[in-house]
């Protein structure tokens, strides 16, 4: 038995996790950034005693806790360096939380965990190499090699959404220009829906969000290329343009066996995978010399986190 | 003591190296590809014995044998699945070497190789963590983490001069839009050089390839630069946001303590490093939460391969 804890900004949710990567019990506690990190941890260390308790179990009985968190990690030290969401830096969590609960703590990035999940018991089960890339607000990425998080070399993490497919494109939330993430993101496929829907009056997604683009949702543009418009199906071969070239950056980088896409545009599932393979095939070196991987939507949803952070125990 | 390969188009060149990492002993073959790739081997094992020979020692005194090559290579089973170069595929050159030669033989890609030797004894010596980027006609690369070579997942290799840093940009030698090969290697510099200086033909750099662009060649656009020419100002300025550019996408991906630029731009050394590091370190994901890598050129010229490929052997 092993347990994970997700830590996300708005909560955090922790599961008993079995040998066949099932989750036998859950908690989920709010994250209240009103109090000091020390208070919500030793909330955390509560409410692990309160889940064990409810499945009859001890702590001893418990391989050991992972935890992913939003942010840049050193899992070596146990310390969120930085987090955006939380607002922390430099954050000791691994020792303050064994403080509280005496077990071995392992801590990773959370889209590093929700890879290792997805590894382990989900859309890349049985696969040795995988790399997710979770299509959201942003777009996150953890990379799986040898079924073992990959975290490159110093502190700082593999941020495959700060990649830039366009040196002097579109200005990203980081700084960068071009970013993945300023292309691929769920909020990039609403602005680029947003500006083709504006520029097309006949377009049906204008009348699919009530004529007002402030309700333009991931799934609207889809819909209406399924539907026939000619704007919708102009935002998803553009969106899926600039996927696909993210997607062909980390396949010639990591050669996976498989790229997970999660997130709320992987929803379209097949939808979504199918013209990506036939764009992503011709983009990748080596051609019919090199591996060119399987591209699959996340199995786990947000279970995923609390596997793969369990997964972390070793 | 180890004995280097370092295997090129034109010629295959052995060294044999010291605990030191000094070459204390060489031999240079041509890279006959008139004949099959088995009597190609059977030079190279008798180049290797001659050389042995010359510095009064035998086979048994060798720890091992190391080869870096063009192409892509399966390290494992020790086979060239292909290079373009040698138009092979498929060559089983570590077993077919060690019917003459009956030592460990290990094989990497030759960018590997190099980079390896820039770790072991050149720009990045005490790193734990370096990337190579080659400046030629093509962009190569070889990735060093934890002081070995990093292969990524399945067979095909980490190509990190095919990544896109423009979705839909100049087209690669490798079939790809907007690779970083196609905007940063030397012949990417030539091109952009030829356009400027037949755009403004008060150029500098029209006289310094003496009214023929055929001359052009990497230095001029720097020497021009300098001396204050503004054609030639823009097309390093040019050159050097597209560098930046792939370094960073580097820096994201591996989080590095090095990059080492290689090739013949790199000749420019502190010329070209300077204004890179000012572009990069803005480009980094997490600011001053992450590591941001140094940048150098690299050390050991052509003899990081032979360096490199040596130590292969274990």
């Amino acid at each position: 038995m092993k347990l994970g804890i997700d830590m996300g900004g708005m909560s955090i949710k922790m599961g008993l996790v079995n040998e066949e990567n099932e989750i036998i019990g859950r908690i989920t506690i709010p994250t209240d950034l009103t109090v000091p990190y020390q208070m919500l941890v030793e909330r955390m260390a509560d409410a692990v005693q309160q889940m064990l308790e409810n499945a009859g179990m001890t702590l001893e009985q418990c391989e050991g806790i992972g935890i992913g968190s939003p942010g840049t990690i050193d899992a070596k030290r146990g310390v969120i360096l930085y987090s955006n969401n939380f607002g922390w830096e430099n954050v000791p969590i691994v020792e303050e939380l064994k403080k509280h609960l005496d077990v071995g703590i392992e801590i990773a990035n959370d889209a590093d965990a929700a890879a290792l999940g997805e590894v382990y018991a989900g859309a890349a089960e049985g696969a040795e190499n995988a790399v997710l890339l979770t299509l959201g607000t942003g777009v996150g990425s953890g990379v799986i090699l040898d079924k073992k998080i990959f975290r490159g070399g110093m502190p700082g993490g593999c941020e495959l959404g700060h990649l830039s497919i366009h040196h002097d494109g579109v200005r990203c939330t980081c700084g960068r220009k071009g970013c993945l993430e300023a292309y691929a993101s769920a909020s990039a496929l609403l602005r680029i829906a947003r500006e083709k829907a504006a520029e097309h009056p006949e377009s049906v997604m204008n009348e699919m969000c009530k004529n007002d683009l402030e309700q333009m949702n991931g799934k609207i543009p889809f819909d209406a290329a399924k539907a026939g418009d000619e704007a919708g199906m102009e935002v998803i071969k553009e969106y899926e343009g600039y996927l696909a070239c993210g997607i062909a950056n980390v396949i010639n980088t990591f050669r996976p066996e498989k790229v997970i896409l999660g997130g709320g545009v992987a929803a379209q599932k097949e939808n979504l995978t199918a013209p990506l393979k036939d764009l992503v095939k011709d983009m990748c070196f080596g051609g019919s010399h090199g591996y060119i991987a399987d591209i699959v939507t996340s199995a786990l949803g947000n279970d995923a986190g609390i596997i793969g952070a369990a997964n972390l125990v070793v």
